[in-house]
């Protein structure tokens, strides 16, 4: 069984552009957000993995498909899958939902990096049982 | 003999994460500020092509692969190719170089929709007359 | 007895900066959340105003003083209470409290403007009514 | 006779809002934008000061008012001028102006920091030396 992290978001005034919907760059903050309360609901944050283990993620490749535009103080939820979890990279897949709607979907891969070299390194073991479970391959 | 659009662009304190380097939403921020700089350098601008035809271009896909940070006060160049021009959509490239260093590529996908109804429609045939010399297949 | 509204925000990576701080511009980001988050709590928003009156608030003054830096991850609380309740204007004090540390105050002045001709009108009075128990002098 | 340093800024379609015009924290970041042009133009950056001398300059203050809206695609000029400069404090004042017309003023206070310690500090004196010819009562 595949585990599934939610989250939700209320887009904010900020968020909007001319247009009157979500401006495109702003579903990737929203990516974000997701990852960083996913760390959290697993107890730990960016910070604490850096200060821990000397270790970062910084992002390698992002990409985001638009179905539909989100507006201004819509609730919107997050779902965060992991699509590959290797030795030194996650890639993480996002959907953003309004209720039953699909408004954009994407993903993001991040790598596993020595903060001090800026070398790539391997996951931090309790980090990576911890991210297992949500592991899917579809 | 395919044209590329060229420009220039400072990176800001703002752009910066905690990590000390651009915070990766922001090279999609550079990429529309290059695709305003080309649509200007043809004579045109969003705006114009909205009230004129009542055409505007939302955003339907975008990806960005990472290479290398950028950081404050780099001065970057943004380029721009066409890949795709299609009836009614524009898939254009982008490359962020420092110098001769690549630090990231990527594309954006805008499909020309009615402002009004929201549909897709045609690319205005002026606009697409002045996109044509901008497109490569490589 | 006056009404303070409280709402809280996790600071974000994107919402820090080189320095590793939350970036100046970013409080002003969350005075413009909780303001809201108030809405809300009173049954409306922006939107809903615009709607129904034809009626929304541009920002004429905003103000910031800082005290203390923010760091990503922070737990945020931010306090707005209304400081001048006019005919045609609201004068919101905000605090970003980090537990009981104030790291930030200020306030923004918004003035109710007729959408269509852009000029200034009277807040709606069930508006005014909703937000009259926010207001202190202190 | 007193210097007064000008850039310009072209408005960004991420810079404007679901009003249509540009959201109010944008002033700030043009603000940022200009200084950041200002010390170019002087012959340093932030980075250089913080490598250099280990101080930095956090914001303790920052006010905006605004007279009229600005819009995508407008070619805006930033002005500054130093209202204070202290021993430890720099006061700015910024005016944006599309042509001749004021559209926001504002200031910001920056105070030299120590970057190990974050306690304040004096300017140092090369610094100070270039800004002084900026320096206006008015």
């Amino acid at each position: 069984m595949v585990e599934v992290f939610s989250t939700s978001y209320r887009v904010a005034w900020v968020d909007t552009d001319a247009a009157g919907v979500v401006h495109f760059t702003n579903f990737f903050r929203m990516f974000e957000r997701a990852e960083e309360d996913f760390y959290l609901s697993l107890g730990f944050s960016f910070k604490d993995i850096a200060e821990r283990y000397g270790v970062w993620f910084p992002r390698v490749e992002a990409f985001c498909r638009y179905k539909s535009p989100a507006y201004f103080g819509d609730l919107l939820t997050i779902k965060l899958r992991i699509m590959e979890l290797g030795e030194k990279h996650v890639k993480y897949r996002f959907r953003v939902m309004r209720k039953e709607e699909l408004l954009a979907e994407g993903y993001v891969v991040v790598v596993a990096a020595e903060k001090e070299r800026n070398v790539s390194t391997r996951i931090p073991d309790d980090v990576k049982m911890k991210l297992q479970p949500y592991v899917s391959e579809r």
